[in-house]
This record gives C-alpha cells, structure tokens and sequence, in this order.
C-alpha cells in the first residue's frame, strides 16, 4: 500500500526507553563494539535523522508541552520517521550497513499511546500506513525505575525534552507501556534492566545482540 | 478512536479544485454573500489556518518539488489537517459560525492519492485516522480546463504552488481525481463549471449553497 519493502540487507536495531535510561551513551557503546568487529554502522535518531525529519523535529521538541495535540503529535512522529526510513534507513540497510536508531516507532506508541492516552489502535494504523510490514530486526528496551530515571535525565545538561516537565503518573504509564509492547512482540524486543552502572548494562546489551543476531558473543 | 465528534452546529464548506480554478476569488465572494445574509462566517485555508499549521505549510510549500515522498508529504497535511480542525474549525462550528475552507482533504486525495500515484487506500486510511466520521457539509469542486487554468495560475503574481511546476499529465490526474471523488459522494459534492468569467460561477456557487443548505435563494 505504500511501496515500501526496500530489499533490505543490513540490520536495523532500536533502543527504546524513557527518561534518563541511557540510551544514547548505550547506542554509542554498541556502535563501537559493532564497528571493532568490522560491521559497517550508522548511528541516527528519531525525531530526525534525515534533514527533512529535523526540520519536524524542530516543530515537536521546541514550545510548550500541549503546543501539539496528540494526535497530531502522532501524525507528525509518523511523517518524520516515514523521511527519515527513506533518506537515511533503508538506503543504509539497502547497502548492507547496520542502523543503530536511538528512539522509533515504539517511542510513539509508548508516548502517544499509552503515555498520552492515545491507545494502541490509532498509533498502530499510523505505523502500518507509513512502514507497511518494515519493523526493527532487534529493539533493545532499556527499563529503569521512574525515580531513578528523571533523576538522571534532570542531572543532564541542556535537555530539550518537554516531557522531563510531566507529571511522574505519566513517566509510569510510559514504562507500563513499554514493558506491555515487549511482552507483545517478544521474538523483537528485549528489555534490559537500565538500573545499574553503564558497563553492567553495555554487557547485558552486547550478550541479547549477540545471542538475537546469531553473533559470536 | 480519535476521541473528535464535536458538537457541531455551524455549517462547513470546503472549495476544491486545480490550479487557477479561482478558488480564493470565490471563496471571499461566498464569504461576502452568506455575511450578508447575517451568518457569521470564518474563512481559512489549508494547508495552514491555525498557527502550527502554518508552520507545517512551511515546511510543504517551500523547497524543490520532491522534497518529500509523497507519503510523506500526506502524513504532514494530515498533521497540519488535524491542528487545524482542533484550533480553529472545530471551535467555530461548535460556537455556531460558518467556516468556508480554501482546499480541504479532497486536496490529498486529489493531489497525493490521483496526481502523486499513492492510491485512495492509504489516503483514506490517514484521513479516518485524524478525522474520524468528520466530513464537510459542502464541497464545492471548481473544474477547469487543465490548460486554461494553468494559464490562469501563471498570470497570478507571487505564488509559491510547487505543483505548478507538475508537467500537464499530472494535472490531468488531478482534475480527474477531484471529478471522481465528486462522483463517488454526491451528496457532499457539487461540481462548478469555473470555466467561465467569476460573476457567472459565483452564481453557481450561491445556487448550489442555496439548495443544498436549505437556505432561500
């Protein structure tokens, strides 16, 4: 329906989770110990990632936090990631390198879905509408406990995240949510208990790559 | 699903139709006619009429053709779509005014399902998704000779519609794409012959508004 399905040849993984997990000092860590066995790896983002899709980013992470409906929050995620699957994703993957992506379409449902009160069903119809049948070979959840989490995150310099600024019901709902996406789609997600030291949750991620990837530990 | 269905009690008229249909020209006439009659009117636009709509207009109306996948480019409409309706159509119906829209869904459907080659099903799928049931009262689809109208579009001043730069066969699909989505609703749509001088299709127009509205001629 939407002439996707690009003859895919590299690996696509995604990290996923809320505030303050550590998702983008894990992506860089995997990406080096990807890159020291000779895979060929881009790292990217989401929002972002393709200059079309900053450009959107741009309009979802600045403002005020209501600035946007959510649906049309959802719409806006979706048509970013619809650019950024096809400027920056499926042309890497297409030319055999792996894509490493700090946030995707889990985030939306997380945040949108379940965070938002959305629900499943307009964030599901969204994705399929975008990415027909493409999906993450291997999404790595990093759980953290909410305390915990914004903590860290509110720790961090700078920080354009509106969502640090909601309330603690929401941070809950959004790792309810991630957890219950998990438990529904297994065979791709893996959750990785985030709640320790960056070396302890480095090795945990690199043995579920391994182990998920058929590579040698 | 979208949590929409306002308590609607204005009417809305959409304008549709290719370029130099004479879309805006009409639009401030029947504007013009229905204040007359005391009826409390709101025109806008689309892409745009709300302030973050506007801000996506920019990011579609600028820039070389091809910018955006078609895909795309429908998923960003419909986010500028949805914001429009939540901040500015939606509150003026349910206040009980009139809103006269300068291109509405049907501009997708014409544009990006007919003329880019995307398909009615996604389309249709993306306008559930952000609308749920909400439809026009009133369509009003201004036809035109393909060529006639061009000639038309590129004697305007300024002009910032990427599309008309599209070669002809495209905007061949598009007046085909808007007739069919005529004929497949007829009860909402009404085609205008806009093939004549304005006072002549202003005169349509208010006979179409006057019997499909209910109002005295």
């Amino acid at each position: 329906m939407t002439g996707t399905s690009p003859a895919v040849r590299g690996r696509f993984i995604t990290l996923e989770g809320g505030e303050g997990a550590g998702k983008s000092t894990q992506l860089r860590r995997l990406s080096a110990a990807l890159a020291a066995r000779g895979i060929d790896v881009v790292t990217t983002r989401e929002p972002g990632g393709s200059p079309g899709a900053e450009e959107i980013r741009g309009l979802l992470v600045t403002g005020e936090t209501g600035r946007w409906s959510p649906v049309t929050e959802a719409l806006l995620h979706t048509a970013a990631r619809r650019d950024h699957l096809e400027r920056t994703v499926w042309p890497a993957l297409e030319s055999g390198r792996w894509v490493l992506c700090d946030r995707f379409f889990d985030s939306t449902m997380a945040y949108q879905g379940y965070g938002l009160g959305l629900g499943r069903g307009l964030v599901e119809t969204l994705q399929r509408a975008a990415l027909g049948d493409f999906r993450p070979d291997l999404t790595l959840i990093l759980d953290i406990d909410v305390a915990t989490g914004l903590k860290r995150a509110a720790a961090r310099p700078g920080g354009e995240d509106r969502y640090e600024r909601m309330d603690r019901a929401f941070h809950q709902r959004l790792r309810e949510g991630f957890l219950d996406i998990a438990r529904r789609e297994p065979e791709r997600c893996a959750v990785v208990d985030a709640d320790t030291d960056a070396d302890g949750v480095e090795a945990r991620i690199r043995a579920e790559v391994a182990a998920r990837l058929d590579l040698a530990p």
